[in-house]
């Protein structure tokens, strides 16, 4: 059984196992103020091209949202995301839980707008309602699609005029940015957008998010807040060498590319067998359309999630590869779509 | 620079990494569904002898204390804790972020008895008040005293009589129950608690705390609130691999004992100088007053707290070893501490 | 200018304040504890005929809300609600700011069957989502219709089958009871829910609605919660004798029996005219479709709510009516909407 | 038997009553939006001699305090308050419920010096712990003393300079205000500090606190904390009517200086008798010691509370006067006392 379930079946990229194991008699300060920690901050400033950020890391992706979220909004004070948001169905209420609103926005490709956000705020006009004040996007988003540097600006402008802080939950932002369609680079999103996080974990590491913060009234006393909501691992350097290692070449890149050109492997060997796709994804999770008969044959050999019902006969199930995906693996998947019938 | 500071300034144990890496390339259920955390806590039961309980795995203290206890708690119910406890001070109102109080207690010895939780509960005597629910210990205390079975049974049968939840941070539990002053085992230990968490990161794995929940009526749906709280890894296989690393022989008990024999030799080196000891510290922390010219002479080579200015002359400071500290690092500041003069 | 807007523009009926002036010098006990509170609420108990509810006599309907829900649940657990239920949209975030997410589940009719409420626990199937736990409804709805006695047995059986707490927001029960189309009582209401309001506010009293808890599991330590919230008034018996003067007799449903008949005969006006509603609203709002010409003409004397824009040429505006509203002036809007043209 | 227990056993003013009898069946804006709520708001403004500050009027203290606080504090900043602290013990964990620890000050007198306030500082250094920053104290305090001009001064100057937020429970401010020791007028008080409220229930009013915000960077976006919190009543106009009432002339303080005038007078008969008291009070509240068969004869007529155990034979008792208070049951009380052996 071979699994397409997720992006985190396997452990870490071999070299930073290596990383750690080299490091690991080392006496270092705890709390994310070792050496390997800076070192990694500065050199994700560097691929940012921008000192004026700052970054911290973090474990995990429910983590990073919830702990950047509270620490940037008021108590009356909402966030606004797409009805696809993993923050308002996939995270058990965790925004909520720190005393916040999620407006949801209807999309279909799981992408906000500027003319989208503005319904939300149109509709939010007094002090009976909570205030709008924190836009959520992920990029790529839960379905697979990306923003293009056109797309970002626009709604990075919108968000300005209106006083509207931009976030983007970057859990497989690796993906996005290496995607073939994307137009966009690390420095241009850092200038776009207010915080954002570059994930990890789904792309090679064993844990760690790296939070970007760019804009200065949000940076203030954020340690404090990474205290406080469990987030300060004593042994920082577990997240620090991570990250080292993957930005201290292309690592980090090559590792997002290897999950993209698999889903486009998968992705054209389904098409070429006539399926067709719930969603436009040029990420590493894609949405085929197919037989439940074939479905069920692919469940002998591969783990996957049924994603969505179409009509009695088909339904979308998703596929997600990952920097440690066989491309053997995926060849055997298109072998049995191909022997089906 | 040798550092004393704490129990966390190298990585983990070697055997754990080897772990790590032999199962790097598996792919295993995500969100500690995978087989290494289910076996880890089979384990863990097994050395609890008890079936009954539940183990869930979390990556710091912090993290442990904040969702065990807002999952445990009602709004108005609130903890009581010594003065002394990690909560009430060091963990920048991650508890009160929840909602809860913590009712401080004046203590000597870090210990909660009894007769001090009865005064807390005396006082508080309606509904303008919050109502006391769940006392808060650690073991061993933050000032490395620990409790005996016979203090912790009088705490419970309280407890018990008077519908508290009892809570037991062990953040350094291996080293309490390694103590040459321990008469607790760790079943006898869970069959008197409601709830507490044996702590991995102090004792040599890279993250991870292994909370125990004893009580039935507190284990509903906590994996919802561990979600809640972003403990949840997606990646729980790291924390699995070194719990189960850790029990699967004597390893964490071992390690513990080698700390606390470091401990034991840095005390026995200063009392031969002739040094006293702010407390009683059977435990991997140890807390000597010096002369702060020597105090000054030490810091040349060796890092560690200064915890408390007794008078103008001297200090008390605080030393920790653990798991990885080398003895011959202790024997050289006991050198150091004879040479002085 | 005379105003439909609401029905709480006047102060309160003349008996309450004659009542507040006749005990005004007495001593009584604070917070609630005072003999008029206690007789209030025994009165109440008689007239639901049911000596087991606990009744506590609360400021504001938003107050009322955010002070049970956050009592009755645990932080992992969310509230379904109507996309109108006035907690999901005009309370401030108020229930999110306790920590509690709410599922919006869309309506026609403003109402919740068992079927949708279905169709929310379905969709939330494990610990990465929010627990449904309570069911928000509102009697009448927020758009004017109310629940029959079979829809509300419907969703009442399907709770208790389901472990779902139910709870009816009665901002303006006496509105619902005492509509033409109810065919439900006090006491069967009180059997068939978990906990609700009998409000005050927009039914004659400066100030004040009843909470009944029915539920046994949800009573304990209310008090706490009261005062917790800020909800306990120091001169509660500034709430016990509005209560006993609106329930001493038939005060309270004739009140609400005046609001509904002026809302009838606006209702029967409009109709003869040939106007349509945008809702079926046996209680006190209602929402006719106008043309927009007529709206400006009719804002000349009167004040009120523009809801909705239906098409480029008519509106559907909200006519809210009360224990105080003239039939004088319900004949003059009439008038004035008959001389149009 | 007559009642010293507190200063909210009557009901209102009856020039309360009377005015919102006049007003009662006048329509008026909802939510804090009617005439006589901006009429009272504009009055307190020159009653300040004050243009600038913002006026918001709630229901009672606790709701003053936790929805100030909340709107004031960002989630890792905490409270400092004196151990006596009305919010520290008397409020259910209110404060901490929406987030936030609060720091307690010992004191003899229930004042906090910029001294102590300092200590506090120094003991919180880095984001392990929670950032003091919000001064709370209480004038009157919770035992009566009170504050004078220049001891507000330096503590006002102190917090500028380490940019804490000054903020004065005023739940007895009129009599703070009235006392004979007082040397602070009501404008001076609002220049030192950032928010503030001016009590109206235990002065003469059936509900009301008017919270005085004078610090720009906390004025922004109050209505929405208002309205999460259930703090905006319907019906604003019960509180604008009573503060304009209140206010158009002397009464507040005339009501103020009554409640002092007769502790005074108690306190003068009990002097007279040989007794001492706890605590100096000036204010409405005073605490005498007095042997606990007196006592008990005391509490054949009267009633009030038992403060504080002296020793084998003596008590502390509270007696609290109000606007209300009766001067011949003062002078039964002493006669009382006179005639105890």
């Amino acid at each position: 059984m071979y699994s397409f379930k997720n992006d985190y079946s396997e452990g870490a990229h071999p070299r930073i196992l290596s990383s750690l194991i080299e490091s690991n008699l080392e006496q270092h300060e705890g709390y994310g103020e070792d050496k390997y920690t800076k070192e990694a901050i500065e050199l994700l400033k560097k691929r940012m091209d921008n000192q004026h950020v700052d970054v911290h890391l973090l474990s995990g992706g429910t983590q990073a949202n919830l702990t950047a979220l509270s620490a940037f909004l008021r108590p009356h004070e909402a966030v606004i995301a797409a009805n696809t948001g993993h923050i308002l169905v996939h995270e058990t209420g965790a925004i909520e839980a720190t005393g916040h609103k999620i407006i949801s926005i209807d999309t279909d490709d799981g992408k906000l707008t500027s003319m989208k956000v503005k319904m939300a705020l149109d509709y939010h006009t007094d002090e009976h309602m909570v205030k709008p004040k924190l836009v959520y996007i992920s990029n790529p988003t839960e379905i697979g699609s990306i923003y293009t540097k056109s797309e970002l600006e626009s709604l990075s402008s919108f968000c300005r005029e209106n006083k509207l802080i931009l976030y983007v939950d970057g859990a497989r932002l690796g993906s996005a940015l290496c995607s073939e369609e994307n137009d966009m680079t690390l420095p241009e999103l850092a200038s776009l957008v207010d915080a954002f996080y570059i994930g990890g974990t789904k792309n090679g590491a064993l844990i760690g998010e790296a939070l970007v913060i760019c804009s200065d009234c949000l940076k203030e006393d954020f340690r404090f807040h990474l205290k406080q909501k469990g987030a300060l691992l004593a042994k920082g350097r577990l997240l620090g060498i991570q990250f080292l290692e993957l930005f201290k070449d292309e690592l980090y890149f090559d590792l997002a590319r290897h999950a993209n050109n698999m889903a486009k492997l998968l992705k054209e060997g389904l098409c070429s067998e006539g399926y067709k796709f719930l969603t436009h994804s040029p990420s590493n999770q894609i949405f085929p359309i197919l037989p439940n008969k074939l479905i069920e044959k692919l469940e002998e050999s591969y783990a996957f999630y049924i994603w969505q019902k179409i009509d009695k006969d088909n339904s979308a199930i998703r596929l997600v590869t990952s920097w440690a995906t066989d491309e053997k693996d995926v060849l055997g998947l298109i072998e049995s779509v191909k022997n089906f019938r």
